[in-house]
């Protein structure tokens, strides 16, 4: 399998860390919807940014995650507590305007690079799927297990975890035809799209 | 120590499958009660029959979990998920005959082979007696976090871990005494033993 | 970077194991609290006494678990659970007065050895101060989400995560000068130190 090309993963570097601020930022409203101190804060924000990824590294076992050998991701994930902290972004307008988007593009390039790496860690197809949809949700299941919430991504919510198993599923078809860097430019375009859609339409799974 | 004979070991594998099968489709009975969707069912099928073992692969860090580097333990896990979700198989007569079984025998052939794997990764008896227990009841501790519940292991039930115990106590005694085909045997017999007396005569352990 | 001198380490090794069978009690004190059964105690004396180790070292992928290859780690966490199964120690005099020592010195000792144990293995600063204060608080927290509780240390309590933090920094900044010996002994004095502080004045930080 030929590796990504070097460009892409160079702006796919920039979507993952606006996906860890995003998503750390989501950490810092609930953290305070609980009425947790600054530590709550840093600890959501943490588990929502990089809890997916680290889930991730940790079950691929190929060295210490990611987010560990290289300090922008935490340094991202805390800068977000900080805002989250200093400013109470929910009900505000950018907010709510940036962070559907946010969430959507993150969570395609979260599943597409999760996927890759598994891929590229000598695993095959079936688990580099599961993979990509640990990393791209991962973490806001165990933030709301951590705050005593049925994970969201369970159950009674628009489609979220099958969009990241379509974005996963592309990148791993893409990779198994040699085109691994436009499985990744894919990946988003697909968890993304779905995303927005099925926020926009309610898309439900049906219960049985 | 010599290592365990392959035909028990081929054996051991469909017990295990079944047992991946059966706490799979548990979890789909317990997603059904909590109102979940597909998805639901998916991620507490793959944690009920697949957790206790991620856990302790995790913990070896002798590579990849066993779960990961085998597409069958997936494909059975999910295969659970899509019967609990198609069929009611709680309350009909076949799963509450089968069941009791499926949960005793795999919590045993689960103990041996979860200590098994640790004394063959060159730790020692003690964390070979732990990790085997974690093995056969990890899965359900965390699927019971997952729902918001005090995990039933923990107390007020009838001796479960207990039998764990004695499981995968077995198969270290065995293994030192050179025997861990034996021993896979024996554990299998003495889990599955006392789980299906401790259930009928509901033993439980004492309060403090 | 200098290796940490072997008697302050002999030391500390004593330290970290009063820790572990203080924290093991703590967490059978809960259990009872929780009136569950000696499976309970056991589990969450393992949580509460080896637990944050357990996640660091995971984390760390630098091979198994410290409590996995030294009994002595397993054996005093179930002594701390036998003691507070058979032995009523909370609400008693002896408890009282020496629970809090017990939790401020390994706060200390914990968040320094397990940023000095992330430094030797390689990673930089920023996870170092990160996985001393996970080493120190992340038993706790576990146990707090097992038992279905927000953990303590988001919120609402005196000062905790944030004196962990202080020790682990003073770690990393002692070991960056060449000192890991000395930093050993000023995190605990750092750690402990603030703790016992921010109990008796009742220290919280402020919410946003």
């Amino acid at each position: 399998m030929p590796a990504a090309d070097s460009s892409v993963l160079d702006a796919l570097r920039w979507v993952d860390l606006a996906g860890v601020l995003g998503n750390a930022m989501l950490g810092g409203v609930v953290a305070r919807a609980a009425r947790l101190d600054p530590v709550g804060f840093a600890v959501l924000a943490i588990i929502s940014g990089l809890g997916g990824g680290l889930i991730r590294d940790t079950l691929l076992q190929a060295g210490p995650p990611a987010a560990l050998l290289d300090n922008a991701y935490i340094l991202t994930a805390l800068a977000g507590a900080a805002i989250a902290f200093l400013v109470q972004v929910e009900g505000g307008r950018t907010w709510d305007r940036a962070w559907p988007w946010i969430d959507a593009v993150s969570l395609g390039a979260w599943a597409g690079a999760g996927a890759l790496k598994t891929l590229d860690t000598g695993l095959g197809w079936l688990p580099a799927v599961l993979l990509g949809v640990v990393t791209a949700v991962g973490g806001g299941m165990v933030r709301d297990i951590v705050l005593r919430q049925v994970p969201a991504v369970l159950g009674s919510s628009p489609l979220y975890a099958t969009c990241a198993l379509a974005a996963s599923s592309t990148l791993v078809v893409c990779a198994q035809l040699g085109h691994p860097t436009l499985g990744l430019v894919l990946a988003v375009v697909v968890g993304a799209g779905l995303t927005l859609l099925a926020r926009k339409r309610r898309w439900m799974l049906p219960l049985s």
